[in-house]
This record gives structure tokens, sequence and C-alpha cells, in this order.
């Protein structure tokens, strides 16, 4: 059994050796996509989309809950549309895909397919509202987005990636503010109740921020290697493009203002970083909320009718209480079978063998931390929900673990040397801009989010200037 | 109240005046969607996005019952695959878009938006299929296509549309052939369970069918002026992609051979449908299990604390049982929230007034027939079922005494110029291909399906020559 267990591993690189390669490996053994005939355009495969679908579906229930609604925007955008914000044109414009082509015609305009959709939702705010009675407007949309990135890795960096872009607008600052610091909570939430990931929260650097925005927040997850992972973000706006596109209202003192707005957003990235927090040298390893199989059964034996007869029962019982499970009974051995559930990372498994039964017994194995336990099959059904939120809390304690044994503080240049070559996040007091492009330039790393921290010393140790912030640096994908 | 509802209802054209511009009237005024800086690609706003989520929920359901998977594919495609497959290539490449552009730099090849991902799963199912043990693969994509139309409609015909496409490969040309039965069977049912459409369903001519597809079955729906619309297709292929593909699969009996394939799809087309079919002069007309609210709860003096009470907890109990109600608590007269449910179409429609209240009764109102009924207020939640159920039933077989009435059997070419004229279905016994050419040249009227029937005369009336099919003609969107 072991050596057949090994079949199915060894073919994958294991971490250690080359961590971007054991990433493509599982993105691949695990079956989560598969690479197309253009370079950046991924296939989603049905066990990589389910993920997704999870995801879509805890999001679209909050976004429900906090009065949001979705719809739909043209997938382009005619460039005199798209210029009309200065900043985010400058922002996106160098790695737009356009059509220049429909229907065999060379187009009087050319046509940018969306980046992301702000100057759509501005235009379409714009004709819809005229009062403070219309306002706010809180919508969503899910759909593909296209970014001309010349370096692409599955999942975390695509030319077309999947995600959400929420846009809201508001009658007032404060209003939109607090929309903005709303869907950062929710996408945190979001990591310790679905992803069991622990993100950092803070604000971005203004050489970091959203091309068009004043304020830019962030979720930021550190993955197995040290490096760090923009996993979403939430942008104030303020009146930025609600004046380039003139969207104007009569406030209730019937004067003419212009709206207060906000975009925040996630992609298929969060799948890159489900695989990059929580993987092991065996594969996948899927928290239990978001993975599309929660739970596998495996027949030890399974020519035995009373095997069989209790994987049946067992698995029925499980999927009336709602869970999602299946039975693995694959012409395979259990060896094969258990291998390969762990490349998939189903984070529960259950062993159904004639001499467990014998003692009416079954035998349950947690992906993320290979742990056996033997229960009375009986019993089983009624402990799946403690089960799977202990598996949810424990892996997310144990990334919590990981980021906080990968957090340290700087206070000189060359601690900060040292320990952004060890990974992880690192703690720095800064002047600013300057600092960061230095940082950049000479250690690779960037700032990830500003820490609301009082600063811990009075210079910095980059620039010799006046410190102004402290910020949580990393190496970054 | 009788003026404030005209006031509303005033803006939208009536149906009889000119149906196109009370099609358009209602898209807009019942706020489904606007149009975009760009001809034929239209935004689908909260309204009109939420019947494609309900039509979306639906079939997800089904297509999970039915082993299908969901999946996600790239939005482009090479232009050297695009043209793999003569007849597929022929039939849509003068309305493909292209990119030609990305990240500045004009691209080495040209990659054509997908009009539809046949070539794309082709792609894939090539790279993931060896054996007979990988089939059958059922899988399915949520996405928008684009086709570079000329002339185009909000919902019916548009430069992009939102859609499902199922692709699925087959060990054998029966199980291939009994997909594509199985999933018209699917269409159809919804439209009688979910649309209240009674969809005519049947093969596609020669001249009519899916540029690849050896058969192509289709759903049509006759609109109120009498023109049809096809509102969904199945495809089988046989092998015709799968030979210019390579899609090989080791038999059971050890030899080499192509899979067998099929493609289904029904498109935000079905919202046109469903405007057109059940629609009338105060605006849409929502089937209840599709429509996005249910019940709208309108409070008779609403400044009555009683009234406003006896709302609250009605509406509570109703959503509580898994009803989509809201409470209009707008500032507005009831009359202008009667117009305004009107227009968007609510189903269902409670009055709570202090008079009714005296008597512990409240006032329902079914939109599709205007009917008025008292209930005492306690036994509404119990009823509600029932009557959605009616409601959907009823709206049902009105449009199928529609399709009965406006179905008329020709047995000469001036019974048929007659009939064709009239509107609706024309059934008629035709020679092939030339008759249809000529029938389209003479009369602006299609071949909609094959009938299953048994000629009832040898000798077209069109071309004199000796009959093959019966065939169901009508002038079509």
């Amino acid at each position: 059994m072991a050596q057949e267990n090994n079949k199915q591993v060894k073919q994958i690189t294991s971490m250690d050796t080359d961590f971007a390669q054991w990433y493509s490996d599982v993105c691949m053994k695990a079956e989560l996509m598969d690479y197309s005939s253009v370079k950046g355009f991924i296939i989603y495969r049905p066990y990589g989309y389910a993920i997704w679908e999870n995801i879509q579906n805890y999001l679209n229930t909050q976004f429900k809950k906090t009065g949001h609604d979705n719809v739909y925007m043209p997938l382009v955008i005619p460039e005199s549309l798209f210029n009309k914000e200065k900043e985010h044109v400058e922002g996106f414009a160098p790695e737009t895909a356009c059509v220049t082509y429909g229907g065999s015609e060379e187009l009087a305009e050319k046509l940018i397919i969306r980046p992301t959709s702000e100057v759509l939702f501005c235009e379409h705010y714009k004709n819809i509202v005229s009062s403070y009675r219309d306002l706010p407007k809180k919508y969503n949309q899910w759909c593909s987005v296209v970014r001309w990135e010349k370096t692409t890795r599955p999942f975390l960096r695509g030319k077309e990636f999947l995600w959400q872009e929420g846009h809201t607008i508001h009658e007032t600052a404060k209003e939109a503010k607090e929309e903005t610091a709303n869907m950062l909570k929710i996408y945190k939430n979001m990591g310790k109740k679905l992803l069991a990931i622990p993100f950092v929260t803070g604000e971005k650097t203004a050489k970091e921020k959203f091309a068009g925005a004043e304020n830019t927040y962030a979720i930021e997850a550190l993955m197995h290697d040290g490096k760090a992972l923009q996993s979403g973000t939430s942008h104030y706006f303020g009146q930025n493009f609600s004046k380039a596109f003139g969207i104007e209202f009569l406030n209730n003192e019937n004067k003419k203002e212009f709206v207060y707005q906000t975009s925040w957003g996630v992609s298929t990235r969060l799948i890159g970083a489900i695989i990059m927090v929580h993987g092991d040298d065996n594969g996948l390893v899927l928290p239990p909320y978001v993975a599309p199989k929660q739970i596998v059964i495996i027949p030890i034996q399974s020519q035995k009718e009373e095997v069989q007869n209790a994987c049946k029962t067992l698995s029925y019982k499980l999927i009336r209480k709602g869970y999602r499970v299946y039975v693995d009974n694959t012409n395979r051995t259990p060896g094969y079978k258990f291998s390969e559930c762990e490349m998939r990372g189903i984070p529960l498994r259950i062993e159904i063998g004639p001499r467990d039964l014998e003692n009416n017994e079954v035998t349950l194995v947690t992906r993320y931390n290979g742990v056996k336990t033997k229960y009375n099959i009986d019993a089983v059904p009624a402990l799946i929900e403690g089960l799977l939120k202990e598996i949810n809390d424990n892996m997310y304690n144990k990334a919590l673990a990981h980021v906080t044994a990968n957090t340290r503080v700087a206070t000189t240049e060359e601690e900060f040397s040292t320990y952004i070559n060890m990974g992880g996040y690192v703690k720095l007091c800064i002047s600013g801009n300057e600092a960061e492009n230095i940082i950049k330039e000479k250690y690779q790393a960037t700032a990830r989010v500003i820490l609301r921290e009082k600063p811990y010393i009075s210079i910095c140790p980059i620039t010799n200037q006046k410190v102004t912030q402290v910020v949580l640096f990393a190496r970054a994908y």
C-alpha cells in the first residue's frame, strides 16, 4: 500500500525542492485547471471551478444580507470612455487587450476588453441617478476580466481571471468610507470562516494603491514559502470618478453634488492562496467549507457485501445531513484511492473495512494533519458537524501560527535585509515613497499594508528622513 | 387612483399600437436593462439579472441531478484553432469579434472572442481523454459570448449575451443521442415549470441546423405578436468535431475510436421570451417561480399603525416560508405603487388597508389576470403555495391556448400565404431545402421545427415536388 501511495505522490515535486514547481504540480494533478492554447488563459476544470462556486455562494449570501444587487455590465469599453479618468487609464492602459475587428470590419473605435469595470458602472450610474432618493446604489458583478500580463501563473496572475467587482455610490463620504471598511471586513471574515486563511488587513501605501482611488485597503495572505499574496482589495474613490463622469445628484437641500464611490473585489487568486497556505507534499489540502467534496468514503475489501452496504448506508446518512460526500467505488486499490484523495485535498476520509466493522467501527483520517481515529460507525453522522468546524479552526490557527512566527520587526536596514531574506513579513518604520522605492529596488520587497501603529523609531533607516508610517513589507506574488 | 395609475402606465406604448416599441418600453421601464455606449452590448440591471439568476439556479439543479459539471473555458480562441472544423467556421466567422492588440503590442495571431466554445472544449477533451473509462464527460459553462450582429434588440439579439453552453462527449452514438434528447426535455420542462411557456420542440431542418451539427433540436416559443422565437437548442454532433480535433479514446475492445459529441444551450433570450409571451399593456407579467419578487405587500393608509403592523407581520410570515416578498413602504400613493408593481410584473399583490383589517381581511390581486379576492389575513400564508402554482399553471395554459389558436394547417400555397400573414405557426408539407428558400424569400417565414407526423398531402405546394417533411413555419425573431 505504501508503495502504491508513493506511485501517485511521486508525481509531484516536493515544496522544499522547488516551490514553484510544487505549485504547478498541485494545480495540474489535483485537476484544478489546465492550460489552454493561449498563454495566460487557463481552463477552470470542474474541481477548481467548484471551489470558485463555493466562494461565490458564500459571498452572494453576504452581499445579499448587506443589501447588494448583482448586475452584468458589457465585456467591452470604448477607448474614449476608458480614457475619462486620468489616473485610472494610466494605471491600466499598458495591460489592456483591444478588439479592433467586428464582423470582418475594422471598428471605428477600439474597444477595450474590461480589465475592471469602474468606467462602465460610472456611465450607468450617471444615467440612473438624479436625486439623493436614488442613493445608495450597491451593485456587484461576477465576470471575467482581461489584463495583458507578461508573466502568468495559474490562479495567481493570468491574462484572464474570474472575479467579483462591487461598485457602490453614496450620498456622503462617511457612508462610502463605511462601505469600504465593511467590505474589507466581509473579506477578512471569509478568510476565517470559509478559507481558513488569516488575512492581514490594512491600507495600501500611496505607491501601491489602485489607479484612481483615494484609499485602497487589502487583505494579504502569507504563503508557505514566505511570500505574501494580495488576495482582495476595497477602494474608496471619494469623488474622483464621479467628477470625471459627471455622476451628480440633488441632495436633500436641493443642491447638486457628486456622489461618493467605492469598489472592491476578490478573484480566483483566492484559489492560489488556498493552495499555497494549506497544501503539503502530498498535494492540495482544502478547508472543509470551501471543499467541493468534504468527505470521501473508501471501502477496504470492497468485494465484501457488508463493506459495500456499510459505505452506502453511511454515505446516505451524511448526504441527507447536507454534507458533500462520495464513495470511491472505482476499481483501484485502497492505497491508490488514499493517495488520490490526499492529492485532491478532501478534508475527511472515512475508511470502512471488514475488520473494523466487526467492532462496528470505522477509521476517520483528517487530511490536514493525517491523524487517524476510530469511531463507532453509528456515532459518525452526529460527529461530522463538530469535526468539520474543528478542522477549519485548526487549519486557520496553524496558518495564523505561521504568520506570527514569520512576522519580524526591523529597526535597522541590516535587520530588514536579514529578515526579508528569511521570508515572511517584516515590519519597518519608513519615511514614505522614496524608502519604498529603494526597498523594492534593493530587496525586491513591497509594502503590503500600512499598520495602524505608532512608529517605534523616529528616523527611517532607509532614507534617514523622518518616519511617517509603520509598514508591513514582504516579497510578494 | 385611476388617474395616478394612468400617469405611470401612459409611459408605455400599447402592444397594438407598436409591438416593438411596447417591448423596448417594457425592457426599460421595468428596469430590466439599460443600453450601454456600445451598440448591441446591454447592461443587465438588478431586476433583469435576478431573473437570469433564477434560471441559472433552476438549471444548475437539473444539471447536477443529471451528472453535469460546471467549468470555465477561456474568453478567446486563436484563429487557427477556430478554423479546424470547416462548417463551424463558415457558420460563425462572419460574425466574430477579434482581439488584435494586447498590452499595446500587435498580436502574432488574431484571437477570436468566443461566439460559442465548441473548439475550446474539443481541444481540452482531446488532452484529458484517452480511454472509455474517462467517458462520458458532461461539462457545462455559464458565460457571455460575442457575435457581431448587425440588428440588435435587448435580450433577443445582442452583440454580447449571457448563456449556458453544455458540451458532452460519449463512448457511443446512442448515448450521445440520448443526451441530446434529454437536454431538450430539460429545457421543455423548464418552460412548463419555471417560465410558464409551452415550448414546441422538434428537429431543425438541414437549412436551419447549427454549423457543424448532424442534428439540431430546438425549443420554440410563440410571442404575443404571432412571431416565433427560437429559445434554446440541443445538438448532436456525431464525430464531426472529434475527427477534426482528434478526440480519440481506446474503447473496451482496445480499439481507437473518436468520441460522440453533443452541445446545448439557452441564453438571456429567455428573458425576451418571458416578456413577449406574458406581458400586457400594463407592463411585464412574470411567472411566479422565475420572478425575483413573488409578492408585494402594499399598505393602504400607511400612516396607521395597525396597517403597518399587519404588513410587517404578514411579510415576516411569508419570508419565513421562503417566499420572495417585499413591503412597499415608499413615500408614494397606493395608486402609484399599484401601477409600478404591475409594470414590474410582480405575480401577487397584497393590499392591506384599515377597512379590510376591521374584518381581519386583506385583498389579493393576481397580476396575470387582474382578479381581486379578499382573504382572511391569517389564512394567507398557507394559501400562497397553491396560489403560486395556480398562477404558473394558468399562465402556462393561457400561453398554450394562444399557441393552439394560432397554429394552422395549410394544404395550398394560398392557404399558407393567408395563414402566415395572420401570424402564428403554419404547418406545411414540403419537399425540402428549395421550398424553404422560396418561402423565406416570398413570405419572410422560416422553418421552426420538423414535425414527427405523416405528410397529409404528397406534393409540395411550393415546388410541386414530392413531400418529404411536415414542417412548422413562422415568421421569427
